[in-house]
């Protein structure tokens, strides 16, 4: 029984039947119950779980949410998640967003895989030897990764922007301008993105025989606030650096607040670059001082993973499996010479 | 067939059955594969979907994602979503989330309603007289509004802030400290906490026999760049405001910039009075000048909002139906006395 026999036998346009079951206020109430009646009658399944559950396609791709308690949400994320919306939408597809406590991100997945509503997973926040990777290649469902997972076999399908070439790039420029203590405002320590931009600058370094010390580091959520802390700390070191890269425009936020309160000039007394996700929110061209960045867009980067899980599942054969983006290094005022 | 007896069919513990259903690669091949043969002769339905077309419950919330290419990604959607996840973890609910063309948010919620992939509705970004409170009172399954409908029956469940009162207040304490022209920088004008702010504003403007005139509103995305260019015309005024009120705190953070790029001091020259959602990126305390505030957090109301939709679905008696949360009014170090 599909809508259309269901429509003949009731002496009804598939319009209306449709609009019945959809519960439209347009169709009056005695059409609506005929409707329902015959339906249960004849076996038809106007519900799209059913038709789904019957095809076998859920038309959504799934997502775990670390969420608990005072964990911070992070603006990197929505605005991932508008680009992965802004392909979905072409598609018809939607999401399912799984919460989950932080511990518990395996099991979230599972579940959300088991589930039935979900055709395709997405993956993120990567970390070192991650051990979701090898539960997500047993699941007979596909995945897709947004970054990578150093110390993991790299055969599984991924996006992810070259951040250890981003940050060589970033330190190769200050050390042009004879920067030779470079310091770094970095994500959390245990991330995939965060090692490989701390590998980027310590190579660079490394290539002019100098070196990444501890005190030159600091790890930590990207938020304004532990970006103000973090320059407060180099600030106050007996040698402190004259450039430093931050992971993100939120901690250049913080950070150039604590030059500013120090009494110090941006671009002259200290040179500053920022990785740019280009976050609405925050441009680094409308700084007071203009940042130099290494730009790599992430809601770019959600458009295209929602097109190659959609196109996976279409069996699309041009979907690269892996991508490397490059960033691009963008030249403004908060970068200058070394002071002699 | 539940899932004991087809244990007991099949010789093996429960738990290794739910594991060789869910993928556990700890399940080896044959036992896997004896797993599936009998769920196939049985008719067992591992499949959650399946249980829950069974049971009618999905254990989820749906919502709509206005997308399209352009449109900004809004850190305040983040903030809340983290909050309505804190209440969904608890509870083992997930998300659905549709993205879809502004213009076809009607559309989107009623397939989202019709997929039986979701047990209630959320709604939010309210405008007046909003067409889709009718269509989601005809739907069969719950609903709840973060905030209100100026021109609609009041007869919804909600959650909202009291904007009015808020932003009267915040007006109140500016007139007591002297100031007589107040300008306000506020969300998109069609949006109803817009319209209540403004109200506010306007009400308290008038008790004092002043009014509110259209060269001190500003309507807009809340982005800095927008907060920048609102306050920047404000300062060109031949006659300029004193006093600023300010719908975000990322509104404040481009408004503060024109005003320190003015060359004039904040909370001196020019008072303001921002309304802070407390999203972690932007604390008011951190400007170099602190914000004084009308605070009311964004992930307490998700959170709230959250309980109450999966109260209902439990039918859970307490729940009340329209809640009307008060702001804070926090005075901090950028109001101050008008200049005589």
């Amino acid at each position: 029984m599909n809508l259309k026999q269901l429509s003949e036998l009731l002496g009804l346009s598939q319009t209306t039947v449709s609009r019945a079951l959809n519960g439209y206020p347009e169709v009056n109430q005695a059409t609506r119950e005929r409707v329902l009646k015959a339906v249960k009658e004849t076996g038809y399944r106007p519900n799209k779980a059913a038709q789904r559950l019957a095809t076998g396609k859920a038309g959504s791709i799934g997502l775990v949410m670390p969420t608990e308690t005072g964990h911070y949400s992070d603006v990197h994320f929505g605005e991932f998640l508008s680009g992965l919306g802004e392909a979905a939408v072409r598609h018809d597809f939607h999401f399912v967003i799984m919460p989950a406590d932080p511990q518990d991100e395996i099991g979230a997945l599972r579940r959300l895989a088991a589930s039935g509503n979900v055709d395709a997973l997405f993956l993120a926040y990567m970390r070192t030897n991650d051990p979701r990777l090898a539960m997500l290649k047993s699941l007979p469902i596909p995945f897709l990764v947004h970054g990578r997972s150093l110390g993991s076999e790299p055969d599984y399908p991924y996006l992810d922007v070259d951040n250890e070439q981003a940050f060589h790039d970033a330190a190769k420029l200050l050390l042009q301008l004879g920067h030779k203590r470079i310091a770094l405002i970095n994500g959390p320590e245990h991330l995939d993105f965060a090692i490989r931009r701390r590998m980027g600058l310590a190579t660079a370094l490394c290539d002019k025989g100098l070196m990444l010390g501890p005190e030159h580091m600091h790890h930590s959520i990207m938020t304004d606030e532990h970006g103000q802390l973090a320059m407060e700390r180099f600030l106050r070191l007996p040698e402190r650096p004259t450039g430093v890269l931050c992971s993100s425009t939120v901690l250049a936020l913080g950070a150039v607040r604590a030059i500013n309160q120090a009494g110090l000039k941006l671009g002259e007394d200290i040179s500053l670059i920022a990785h740019d996700d280009v976050l609405p929110l925050l441009r680094p061209e409308n700084f007071s001082v203009p940042l130099t960045t290494t730009r790599s867009s992430l809601r770019a980067a959600g458009s295209r993973i929602a097109e190659r899980l959609i196109g996976s599942l279409q069996q699309k054969a041009d979907m690269p499996e892996q991508e490397l983006w490059k960033a691009e290094l963008i030249v403004r005022a908060s970068t200058g010479p070394a002071l002699a």
